[in-house]
């Protein structure tokens, strides 16, 4: 996918996800632009530069739309739940700005990552920020018209995503120091790395649109089976992908930071005794991340790992979709579904 | 004031403020103890390491008692209460946990920083990990029986106390890169960097209590007062102690940082010019921190900077104390005049 608009002015990038006529087409999207990119404007400080750079040029808006269009899809009001929609991507945000410190990820959205530009101590201060700025983006769902009860729902789904999320990093580092070969470890991790925030989002949109117990159940599998899905897929491009910009940031940094993605845990499995040798090679500290990437994708491609990575993404976007089947027909569960097959579209 | 209990085992700190005696007296503290020696018990990983190791031993737990007392000061239920009241601790030790990677301090609370533990990259995620919690727990406020609307309250008080937070971390680092000395800036800066989280907790017990907007606001000033205040006797310690490691972590950090506080700001005010350039040579980056101080101190001493930074001080824990006066007479508004004494007896 595109790494998103390119400059500072406000438009929308011009990918597949979310072009021009779809923001047309997508309730809210228009309106959620304008408050992404003005979010900081009052901030005329330090603070303030780092968190407009951070959100702006902005990247897909997935977890605001998903949303947006779970409060839809229950029948909920959108102005109720657009300052949320608001504070799911300011925790995506922050979420970014502290991974790029911590995997030394350099390029983000194709400019220089928060910490890059202005050092990792401040760019720590910007993502706890963003990271308030979530429950005060909650908090403001009142002032739209969202009632007390159900905001404190979408607060209790939202918190328990941060903190998954956080489960899910910490267990990224213990499998990289492990070298844990283990998939379900792995499906797990991703899960809670990225799975929790999808399932917050849906579940908090679906919350302050009044969405019946069942309903929240449904939108919280399709955000975990989704998010499993998109992951999947984002590991898998930096073995199929062609361009190190493609996706915004450097796609040897899986590499680089002796991730053991799901193509790699499957390469391992179905490697005879030269390709393990040569994956171990590769995962050598001392060794340049682009010949380890060469070396890597070498097995990965012989051993099929490619092909049953992209079958274990597409059946978890299957899962996703299917999830939406609890839920009454609207054009929103439309377009989760459409998006459910457009997070894996770009590794078919 | 003690660095806190040097040990697992869940007892009271031996200071001043918080002995086995007073928590007989204080209400909910033994409870308080309880359930932040246990939060992360059931988080049986490198993260629940981590934040364990941050909570444990706890220090002087001013933010959680201030939200407990100034529930009860208002007629509100401290059961309502307590699981916010253990929020601000985890809201305050996540940033003291991101705070000791950017000072680079090494040791917190008589023993080694999370960072220095864990590496700064996992110390970042358990950070995280506290901050998301401080929002758990105010969304566990509404199954311990708090209102709703009142859980929202507190909601919108304490995410913007944590932006306020975030904002004089960043001003911190504004001040010491442009080396200002300008007093005003100072004052503002430990306002937002302390004094927003006392002031938080305070307006989070008084909203989740039941209190009325004229109550509401006088603990907030109660608050800022109070939280100005004890920065200004925290940085004066780094002058005045003489034990390295009376408060936890090193009294060099600040001079190490190039930090100017206010006894700093205000010897250079009164600075004869052999003063001035010495507190110029001192805050040469090539300059050993340990020979750095004894400079400052030999200036901070002559020009009398000592006594005016504690005049400061007790004038806004004065002022503190008499933002109490619009509150009912209670036990707890006696307990919270008690604080704000206490706060700057260290120094006085």
């Amino acid at each position: 996918m595109s790494a998103g608009i390119q400059t500072d002015v406000i438009d929308f990038p011009a990918d597949s996800a979310f072009s021009a006529e779809r923001a047309d087409e997508e309730p809210g999207m228009r309106e959620l632009y304008e408050r992404l990119s003005t979010r900081w404007d009052a901030e005329d400080s330090l603070l303030g530069d780092m968190c407009r750079h951070a959100q702006v040029p902005m990247g897909k808006l997935f977890r605001p739309v998903l949303l947006l269009e779970s409060a839809l899809a229950v029948g909920g009001d959108i102005a109720h739940v657009l300052p949320a929609a608001v504070g799911t991507e300011s925790g995506h945000v922050a979420s970014l700005v502290h991974d790029d410190i911590i995997d030394n990820d350099l390029m983000r959205r194709g400019r220089p990552a928060v910490h890059a530009k202005f050092g990792a101590d401040n760019a720590i201060v910007a993502g706890d920020a963003m990271l308030f700025d979530l429950f005060r983006c909650l908090a403001e769902c009142r002032q739209a018209g969202a009632q007390d009860s159900r905001i404190v729902s979408a607060l209790e789904v939202v918190a328990k995503a941060g903190l998954e999320l956080c489960r899910g990093q910490s267990l990224e580092y213990e499998i990289t120091q492990g070298s844990s070969r283990d998939v379900d470890r792995y499906i797990l991790m991703i899960k809670l790395k990225t799975g929790a925030l999808f399932r917050g989002a849906c579940q908090a949109g679906a919350l302050l649109g009044g969405g019946g117990r069942q309903e929240i159940e449904a939108l919280g599998t399709y955000g975990d089976e989704l998010g499993i899905a998109f992951q999947m897929c984002d590991d898998l491009f930096a073995y199929t992908g062609d361009d190190d910009t493609a996706i915004g940031k450097s796609l040897l940094s899986d590499i680089r930071n002796k991730r053991m993605t799901l193509p790699v845990l499957l390469a391992y499995q179905q490697a005879d005794r030269d390709g393990e040798r040569l994956l171990d090679a590769a995962f050598d500290p001392e060794l340049d991340p682009a010949e380890a990437l060469a070396m890597v994708g070498t097995v990965i491609r012989r051993t099929g790992a490619v092909e049953a990575s992209r079958a274990m993404a597409l059946r978890h976007a299957s899962a996703a979709e299917r999830a939406l089947d609890a839920l009454v027909p609207t054009p929103s569960r439309h377009r989760m579904a459409h998006h459910a097959r457009m997070a894996v579209s770009r590794v078919s």
